[in-house]
């Protein structure tokens, strides 16, 4: 259920709770906590521990690894800050502190309530006030930053998971029309800016994306990075294609530019000045947005991942825009083929088994009804948490592209057979599990299952699309073509 | 799989390997590791890591959580010995010290290799030879416990899960032969001595077990415990009604008793040691074995965990002992129930979701067919694993005791809402996953679904088992009874 | 001024306070507290620190080092507890829980106090009650240790450093007459039992030292060690010539014999219920005491270091016993041939600089008068502190040993340029210091000087001795008879 | 010994090498190696070490503190790296990297010898070759400085410790001249560009400074500080006076400038490309240097410190310039009045006991007769090394400040008892450590002895110059009355 908190606290862009106990049941949210450090969701967890009696006495303590604090000791390589709530008196300033920490830093935070001091009484935590940022240090920043921009003669605006995290979105959409430069999202930032009217040309994936972007942000004199976390995968395979040297790079508080670094300058100061002090730059170059695919055919051929997308983005354009939450693999490519639309996926950390508890957690938290793209492998790991969804009313749509194997492992390393997974049977298990399972071997069948899923509402869907082995989507076969197989070995996709 | 990998060590007595990708994959088994730390399964993890250059540079790797060092610092917690195999003409001296950790310890490890490395070359690794005990202090050590048990009017044997870890299985057995005093097991070592001759009067659980067999530990005046872990739980409850004072504990390497204590003591030492030295005790107490029970009623009445326990023992007395593995919760205690078998469980770690991975691992590795004891909420995490016994042959018998919630929970405080999970059709599920289900209301049901099971070989067969909310097996029962509420609050059951 | 609040907590067995500037104040006493941890002193050092406000600004504040932190870090390398009183609401009980440790452990302790709090107020500290040993190992532990020593045929009993820090010298020495066995001290316990009626055979000191004395201890069957830290250089070089698995070792809370251990014993619960249980062994072996040399010649011939000892020896059966602080090098082994008296010596950490501030930390304290043994190094490194005597008017008699050089080292290494010193005139520097200088070429100047000295109260007296650089004492002539040169190489005399 | 060697790495500007025993040699470094890391000092640590078997054997080993690697982590607080030389083929690389970190940080490093391997053979150690720093990222950084200063109306640059450290010395000479702009050092900078003609208008002091450079540098529309440490003491007691915010500020390899930061910019490469790119500035204003005291009388009046400098003055106008060495207190107020020559003093870590060892230092590694400057409680810490004078032909002149008492904190808290130190006869003492001490009443007594002094080689002299309690400096006088009392209650002058 970690995935489901942390899914909560990337589509509202607000701290969630997650409750677990000592041992077996924190360490077993490591993972999922690891992701929300790296791609910055704000998860507070709370965990119990021992009473203070335990820890001193010499006796050994079910659940227990090698010692007490041992787990503290994992938390802390994971959150941005802990504390161990083992004195009612300081409790409500530790707890203050750690708080501001996740909303500050947009990153996971660790509690600890020994089992003993449960119901102990503390007086009220009182919010922390935020920080005041240097006006000075800011107006110098924004100054500057509009400075390059405007001497620029082809300047991009790319916009990364940091602007949901922090709720700048709207603001960032009016900046991007405010200076009339063209805006990309990062791979992690899909989703951002989807329901504004600001120029959006699509999002940037390097060698792996569309080419059209690719060279809109390579090419581009002034590149406005704001809030994008640079890594090896979400810069498509490698980031050398933009030279981050001439960029202007906003991330964790800092921003850097022409060889120099403003610290502490929050991301969202910055954007309220650049704002206030933004002239309409004249000489913009207007950009053609990306054109999703559209118009799923109903015929008997088998499907792509392309239909899958052009299926969806149909759908959409009829019942309005789902929440979709993808996993990794082509299910992460498919999704970028979609129509804009709030998305929730590890783009970066890349762990498997993220997108149905993310799903069950934005429905839970929104009650918005969300579309899932997932593979067969990652559906393995965690799908069967659709079981949970007749006892409270949840009703995703679950599109399980399933080709018999992890394709994204086969992709780099042709004939592995680890890679193999045999073909299971999901929608027999949907149906087991409670909800309505569809076989879909051709386009027909795809469009057939979307339409009656989307009329359906109260029980879940789950549309196991059978796709031949190779037939993945374009990104990921970029993707593979721009990365050398052993590169890429045991590290990319779980 | 790492619960697959972690029975595998226990069941064969022996190291096993888990290979797993840096971050997504490393992070996910923490939880496991964490529990083969604690019951002292010797896993050897290896794992992948950035190379060398991508440590120092400035990039971020994806599965990257706070640092590139975190995962080795995470894993420092939950494993007896760490290398990073960084350098290949020092990595054999590291892979021999790591491993004869493992073994000497019997405590799993981690091997970390930057991938860069994984090809490299490099020098055969040599096995490193045990230390030498000393035997001058194994004999004075030898004796002095062998004068305790002969001056003493009740002796008894616990033994515990290091018996099986570090293979004295036999040598034991003999042991207690010889002495000729009455023997129990621990309730993590549950299944030891099952395929022996020795005086075996069952598993000890203080006031939550059976009352003889409680009768006879805790009067003894010579209670020799030889690797048993004395915890909260495998104490059944506290530890408080055995008096360790008065006992002779062998655990980690240490012989207490008398309030001395002997370092330096390996329990297989030991044991030879008191074997060579050992008179037959003239004036040992003949002990009643346990009775398990036997003879599950045909007819219509719902079932309880007893009849589940009854139904197997009269199918392993019919076709010969299964190896068991039982989650947590009442699985495990219906575990207690059965005959003496090779049994493994997280008797003292208690995480959830082991026995159905653990089964595969039972079976991938030794070739012979499992019996699974497992909860509903437990299979709800795990138990999907089982989509893929058809693609390797393995063909389990799976029993769930579906009671719709996770009664460990409830039974310590009732009326919970979080403890009820609704009711699933895992039978239903077990078929969409390749294998048989069955759905048992009855005590006929059951009879007859474990017979077919029995005699079908070649796909797994699962038995969803329902019982009614409140159908308790004596031991839960016991177990919820002599534990204070407060006390279990958020610690007990994962 | 570190040795000398050390020197008054070993000479009263009680703690003293160090009172040092943050920085270069406490920096510098690092050595002198790592002496302290070492053998057993309970020095409570208090230092300043920055300010709250000062620690989280970013500027630097001076004296300090890496990070305002690193100091305690440091002194939590050579301390047994630490507080950094940063909260007046918990300072008591931390104040209370540091001098408890210090006050159990005989080990230094280190307090911080941020400047801004010095006149803080806070609640009264309440002295932590003492843990209550457990009665019943205590008795179980002297009833195997006085059965060993009834067994035994030539029992002996080594007291060392604890005896004194705890205060059980009485105690001990009526132990020993009760036991009616032999009783030598160690090399750091020498002085122990000096003014009492025990059976005392003299110092060990392995192949260095006297051989009645070391056949005493070599041979005997029951070895009981009470407080004695073994080490390299206490043990005459090498440990190897006791066969400590079968000698009884009282130590740092712990009873070792017979290859086992009994924890949590301390050593005066020990010593109290051994006398209380001890039977009057009958076939106890009665000892000479050693004979320290007297009748110092009046003549003229050259000074040798044994003539030091008898002219203090003559000395002293006229005056009345003096507190003895002695360096290390010759200093201390002369200090062997001493009649038994209060005796303050680094005999295991072997810092040099020792004796001159630890005899006016004895001065300042006790009032007593001391006599001090130094070397012409050591006395380079601190002897000028004696410029404070006559401010406070302490007047101790300070003998040196001069013999232009580290005759340790060149003992070792004959021939090391880096262990000549030149010949400095240090008689001229007592009377500049304001104290009165004698330089002694002759025996008779010697004994001259000594009369005089003892008769002349408020001033210091100097007498800087004048040895033959070839005139080693009989116990350094045979310990670096005894050492390999190349094992002393770097790591002997400081 | 230690002192010397940081003096020796100051005044060659290049790295010294201290070798240590373990234990008591190493750790009464540990204050006078902190002073070498808070002022840059690139001071080598040789340390001892026990044998690898030593370090796992159960012995404990004599000058051992906690743990055998309590001093590596003792020193790991107080060096920017290190190294156990353990492994004589890993050896070479770790030398030439610990060497490359003291050289590139200009901070002191540790290596520490396993005594078993000190005749060990290893390979040849290569230099590692310094980094490449990026040529466009310089180049940006010069460029916005020199724009800065160009558009400034009263630019200034302050030189401080790492154009020392740095060997830059000659090159910003050249710079200032180029530039044209007026040159202060800062107070630990001291004695930079001495003999150089840069326009030098004297040394930075704050509110305890010259009035008329203080309002130079505080008037200073754009202050460039070239390796300048800002602390609370070198800035005059606290810095608020200038305006950080608006200064240009390189130190540790980094350049700071309008709320923004250049990293990884050397302060060598900086000074490099501004003396490339720097255009003679037009409108520099000049500026009268400052006019240190000359023309001592000739009388009968008592002394004051400024009398001191007068003398010093006078007399390195006769005889050429001396290296200076100065401690603590008035000592480094009085060597701010002499004229600019190098000088050597622990102007921000403020440790006592620096002066007359340092001397040692400078005299033993560059053959130059140094000058020193020390106060009595100074000397009484560390003045006693003169002794080694006479054996290696050393001849500082060592001027002591003689008030009887530690006025350094007198001036702060009036009437402390603590600060009395009674009245100690230096020159005697000077006389029995085989030097020429002079007793110095009156400014004719000063006159006579500077000039016996600087005629006479080959023996050391010592001035113990009588001061009136009150005579303090000007500058500690104005150092007092900025300075609040309680902040400086425990932290100034050690």
């Amino acid at each position: 259920m970690a995935f489901a908190a942390d899914a909560s606290a990337r589509i509202r862009g607000a701290p969630s709770v997650l409750a677990v106990t000592y041992g077996a049941g924190a360490l077993n949210v490591v993972n999922a906590i690891a992701g929300s450090y790296a791609e910055k969701a704000p998860v507070v967890v709370v965990s119990g521990a021992p009473a203070s009696g335990e820890r001193t006495g010499g006796l050994l303590v079910h659940h227990q690894a090698k010692r007490f604090d041992s787990q503290l000791a994992i938390f802390r390589e994971i959150t941005c800050d802990q504390a161990c709530l083992d004195d009612p008196a300081r409790a409500p300033a530790e707890v203050a502190r750690v708080l501001a920490s996740a909303r500050r830093l947009s990153r996971p935070v660790y509690l600890e309530v020994p089992r003993d001091l449960f119901d102990a009484p503390c007086a009220a935590i009182a919010r922390l006030p935020d920080a005041e940022p240097d006006a000075e240090a800011i107006a110098a920043c924004a100054d500057e930053v509009l400075a390059r921009l405007a001497a620029a003669r082809r300047p991009v605006l790319m916009v990364g998971v940091e602007v949901r995290r922090f709720g700048l979105e709207a603001e960032v959409a009016r900046l991007a029309r405010t200076l009339a430069i063209p805006v990309v999202t990062s791979f992690l930032g899909r989703g951002l800016l989807a329901s504004s009217d600001a120029p959006l040309a699509g999002t940037y994936l390097g060698a792996a994306g569309d080419g059209a972007v690719s060279a809109l942000v390579e090419e581009s004199d002034a590149l406005l990075l704001l809030g994008v976390i640079v890594s090896d995968t979400n810069f498509g395979v490698s980031p050398t294609r933009v030279d981050l040297r001439h960029a202007i790079h906003a991330l964790d508080g800092c921003v850097r530019l022409s060889h120099h670094a403003y610290p502490d300058i929050p991301l969202g100061a910055l954007v309220t000045a650049l704002l206030a002090r933004a002239p309409r730059l004249s000489d913009a170059r207007r950009v053609e947005t990306a054109h999703p695919p559209h118009g799923l055919a109903d015929d008997a051929r088998a499907v792509t991942p392309v239909d899958i997308a052009a299926g969806i983005n149909d759908l959409m354009a009829e019942h309005g825009r789902f929440p979709v939450s993808a996993d990794v693999g082509d299910s992460l490519f498919t999704g970028l083929d979609l129509e804009p639309t709030d998305y929730v996926a590890p783009g970066y950390y890349a762990t498997m088994g993220f997108a149905v508890p993310a799903a069950l957690g934005i429905q839970a938290t929104t009650g918005r009804r969300p579309l899932v793209l997932v593979g067969d492998g990652a559906f393995q790991m965690t799908g069967w948490e659709l079981g949970h969804c007749r006892r409270y009313g949840w009703d995703p749509i679950v599109v399980v592209l399933n080709n018999s194997g992890w394709r994204m492992l086969s992709a780099f390393r042709p004939g592995a057979r680890y890679a193999e997974l045999g073909t299971w049977d999901f929608a027999a298990c949907a149906n087991a599990l409670g909800g309505r399972g569809w076989r879909i071997e051709t386009r027909h069948d795809l469009q057939l299952a979307l339409g009656s899923a989307a009329s359906d509402r109260g029980q879940f869907h789950l549309l196991d699309v059978r796709l031949a082995p190779d037939a993945l989507s374009e990104t990921l076969r970029r993707f593979a073509g721009a990365r050398a197989p052993q590169a890429t070995n045991n590290a990319i996709a779980a």
